[in-house]
């Protein structure tokens, strides 16, 4: 007799995935797998942080006299296995929803392009990212421990990335990639969310910034700070309404500490310092201070 | 001279380890590993991803129509893996208390044949999770980006094979496969919890759930819940009283915001929505709301 | 035609590069990597961790009887190859802020002998937090099960290896290793922090602990407390001033509940309780109990 | 100044290809690899032979009970593999000699399967190999070390799949198949010779064996024998004539020693005997014994 | 319909295998792998080889003051590691020709014990080949180079290896240590095959050395040299007759050119010399010169 | 009690170091390794290989467009690599037998630099070499499948590179680049060997070329071949002297049929064609044909 009955439960494990496929109405015909990877993805964003920041990011035996070559070859293999999984959700979201007289390939090539051209522009507000946090932490003891070390700025180079995606249409991989980030650093942002240079998260673990938030530019937060919505708005037939602006505007310069939760389509004007653990629900005028009774301003 | 003297520092580790040892009424007698491994368990669950949900989670070759031979091959291979390391953990346990007339391999070959045969209720399980993200949150797009990318979807997959562990009386095992979670996402849900179908946390990290917690049916939390004991029982000799339920209950189609701390063996009653940030340690009935002065229930 | 135009977008990363560089004072010069490696510390990190517990953390394969020998091949490993990262950073630190009379590989080598030196001492501390933990947590079966799982042991053994580089004058090094533990567990210690014997961190997700903290014995908290910081004091010129103690004192036996805020040079008497959700700003007297108006020691 | 001059290196090799590519007629468009790959095909070699002796050259922790769940997984990936190799030969076949009507799809997933079909037979010959080694090596304990450790059975499941290979008309994938043997044995046997049941090649190293060669059952040879051709005749352009029979055929139960040479179109009669060395170059009769002066049938 | 009938093709294999099974009468019984594994071997002897060469054969990074560390570890792995293919080899043996009264774990213990104590004067011998070498060779420039390049020590390194298994009475694992050599030298020495210190095989290729061959001490041979069997004396049944001495006796100081054949079990005396491409089958005596009508000790 | 006596075996191992090192008068200080490594020298030639052959033997998923980034990019690394064994030789070499006045790094820069330039007439030889045996083996279907298959040519591209490292005084580097082949094809070339354009190596095995071999153009030779040395001159003290020319000078247009030995150092004269098997100690003339009295130009 077998050890295990494997070929009892895998006939079962079939039954349950016939079920789940007829459910969804899934085709249960013979096929590859249509899905993008995330082990790819994960792959092609190291190749891009190689290519964006080589001397220090890049290989241990890479020299400054060959950095052009490197990135070059990092961006060719970079951009090339991108193409694939573009074309990959591509496919994948017009079986789902048939859209009529596109060319998937020609698609897949613009966007991806369209992406690589983006790629020097990340690159400039993540190095303003960087020195938002050299000078917001007193800790820091120089921008390149910055980039080596602070959660904060894995989770920018990502969403700056993921946030192209998004734009491009892309949301399935979008938010592989900042998952990818949220696994290494507690730091949950979703690709949708606009983000200005110069931004500065510390600590990081338990952050969550939602869709529709909109950040200006050199905006400081710190751990366990929510950007969130305030319910969903349902339509007639009580599904929630998608789209809708529904998170908060940030404000150039506003600073927002620890465990603070701001809730809804408010605005925090520019400059406003919200406080630890505070809740906030209502728009904040430039250059308020949101406290609660004792001073909460303080930071590990 | 030797640079660094390791022969000393060596010894002085040897010393350390005889201490510890001799504390700890260990053998100090030549044997090999007597513990269960992290590294092979992280290997099994990976494997038993692959067969519950082979066309997503599965090597990227693998073609449908050879999803069952892949499934039968994963399974034999994760299941044999897994009796070794619950023959260790039965092995060690006997050792460390142990008991009459016990045959450690039929016990092992018993609690491994009994997970095996948990699986395709555990896939429809996590299915019911699946559809539950799906429907809870306005951002998710399909079924499909719920699997690949929700942390909380990982943290229950990883916490009903857990769980089964548990129940056959393997809570190291259990407690290994539940802490790989808990590192790639945040959420710590200690594996004696007992979680119905269609849960669904969103975002998920900070989230901690207890040993004797019981969740109904589709229930919905958000990051940084705590489903908490407040305070361990004391038995006569001043020791914390093990086993004893001590967190909370919650019914059928509760909604618990992120933040929301719920301490001790209180009921949620079904269908009650626990606003954010609040901290509740009494019972709420049925349908009810318990809120801070501002609404709470937003989410990003 | 190409198909990326990567010629054009490796020209424009070069020129951000270039600016970046100008704007830092950096050489433009043909050399090598000058920066300390995240993956050589990792790597040096999981060797010493086999040293310090090399029958519960080491390879599978390894027995008692051939411990001494793995440990000191392990040890000889690590240690060379931390003298490579040693040396690296201390490069890159007089490159930056030179410093006269120094012999750089003298130096280094006596910062990576001293460290070397304190392994034994660091194995013993690791072992009583160990045990803090196992008596700390009624969920504990056993200490090797808390070894194995427990992410506060985790923080803890890269907090104690990491405090070390610091104290030797290694910041950037100690900063690489206390983030790689922050990656896993979402434990983030400042190397800085002083913490004495019998520390335990329950779930540990969310927990800051800032620079200039002191932690006396057997202290234990739980997740998402923060011992942080209350503001910055600035200099004439209106920066933040470096050095200063700014973070919490905390004495022998004191308990922490999960997602308390202490902020500020405040001192928590021996024997401190302090409840969950709390924020303190002002001394505790030993002994003395800092609840919200509900009891909050209750725990996961 | 740069150390190495990569640029104009680099600069001189492009040119040297481009000179290549002119005098070759190839494409200077930009374009993908043409070639199939020697490392997929070695990979796919590997996985055939997983499928064909599971329990001997599969892997270690296989059991018996789900050899046909492995087999049948082996089978899928290595055949879809190989679909994607023969793929690559035809385009780059039809690339380089067009024909017309041929649909290259079609013939690749024509030639994969029939490849597949013959795997029962290979398999069954390699059986009769395998024996056929056993009773001719006095110095061989069991069929399973022949199996395990004889290059000349290694040679022989390279050569039964290759030859299929060629068969089919991808000589390039079969030159492949057989040249991975070849550096690991010693033995370059071309795809296209012709080779019966119970084929035995002692030691063997130096063996080499042409494409026309017709040799019948159970014949057994030693190291360094070559069955060649006796120089090419030349078409009216003075070029060599392909595909003209011009190597040994050696009938059923022919034993040939080794060092010996065979060249050109001569028959070696049923049950022959060429001792170690000779040299022959007319037909033998069948049971003819052809030796120099001194006895050579000797073997190590 | 499926691509390629797997299951189709997996039962066809079943069946071939189910007949082989029978025709060998083998189990059909569940059950695991029952032969040792190549790969498990070619791992050991490269630990060994680590162990034995620690400074030129060992890690790039290892130090001399650590060596007697490396060593041991290497040993204690290495060792176990046999252990468990020696027991394999053990239990296939009593398998397939039962013995009585055996301890079979006491064997593999003795047996590998016995081996780890051969490895000082194995390391002796395999110095005297180096010397040897660097003798023997105008073009050696050093000792160092000898042990690195030389495919003759290379294949030394394994026939010292594989004899001691081989007169521990482990032929399989014996033949699978020397394959492994034959493959990566083209050099064919049967483990049983007796050989004296300061052995030299310059450029190797094609060499083959059988079973019941003896040699002395200062014995210097080139490529494709055979010592080889005069046929086979068979039994009353017409079957070879097994373990009758029938190699070659070659004593100290003998030369053999390229390509000379010896067969059978004759002696070349002292300080024969055997010139390339000669074929010998009579004793030669003490100082003797065999050569063809023109000079042939001629070498490369 | 220990289950191996490590501690034993590994001094008595000790042991046999100590005496091989008095005996070589080595130092038996502590110091790390002071020999080039096999592997990294395999590291390098592949690197080379994909520089030299980027389309042919470069990754699969290069494309003609970055060609020229990848050749850089691999260029750089692997000459950077280089410099690094060539600097351990020359410390090696430098050590064994003192020089004055040389700046090793400087020398070592130099040799590189210089290695590297030659790389573009490297790539047009081997180019020469594939055309020769496309156009030299009727089997040949084209040049791409010479370059992927022949072990011909692998041997040509190992030692078109070796004898470079030869020319630069780096002979140990040489000859293990030269080793690294000859275990994979069996072809045995000697770095010093001087080969012109044009040269084709048909099957291969067995072939051996020595050291002061002079090789003309368009040259061809089949397995077996040796071009050795006669005998090697003694000096007065009875030492074989080294550097003389003792190997066969080959001109143009040659062809050298299978197991043909030619030694010592005759010349044999443009388009002269020697036959299988025979031996040749003289001068033979241009366009002269030496054979057996059978034909023997046969080739498989």
């Amino acid at each position: 007799m077998s050890t295990f009955d494997i070929a009892g439960i895998a006939q079962a494990l079939h039954t349950v995935r016939s079920e789940w496929r007829e459910a969804q109405n899934r085709s249960q015909e013979p096929g590859g797998r249509e899905l993008p990877s995330r082990d790819a993805l994960a792959k092609i964003v190291d190749q891009l942080k190689e290519a964006l920041f080589p001397m220090r990011l890049g290989p241990l035996d890479l020299r400054q006299e060959s950095e052009d070559f490197f990135v070059a070859h990092r961006l060719d293999a970079a951009l090339h296995a991108l193409l694939g999984q573009v074309t990959l959700e591509l496919r994948y979201s017009q079986r789902h929803s048939p859209r009529t007289g596109s060319d998937l390939q020609a698609q897949a090539l613009t966007a991806t392009r369209s992406l690589a051209q983006s790629l020097p522009e990340i690159r400039r507000l993540l190095d303003s990212d960087v020195l938002a946090a050299y000078h917001g932490d007193p800790a820091a003891r120089g921008v390149d421990e910055v980039l080596l070390c602070y959660p904060g700025i894995l989770a920018m180079i990502h969403h700056r990335l993921a946030h192209r995606l998004y734009q491009l249409g892309l949301p399935l991989l979008a938010r592989i990639v900042s998952e990818l980030a949220h696994g290494q650093t507690g730091i949950d942002i979703h690709p949708g969310a606009q983000i200005g240079a110069g931004f500065f998260i510390d600590h990081g673990t338990g952050v969550v910034i939602g869709e529709t938030a909109v950040i200006g530019q050199n905006v400081r937060i710190y751990q366990a700070v929510t950007l969130g919505a305030k319910g969903f708005p349902k339509d007639s037939q009580g599904n929630p309404q998608k789209g809708l602006p529904r998170h908060p505007i940030v404000e150039n310069d506003v600073v927002i500490y620890a465990g603070a939760t701001i809730l809804g389509r408010v605005t925090l004007g520019q400059g406003a310092v919200i406080g630890g653990n505070v809740w906030v629900t209502h728009d904040v005028p430039a250059g308020g201070h949101v406290t609660q009774a004792i001073s909460r301003e303080g930071q590990a």
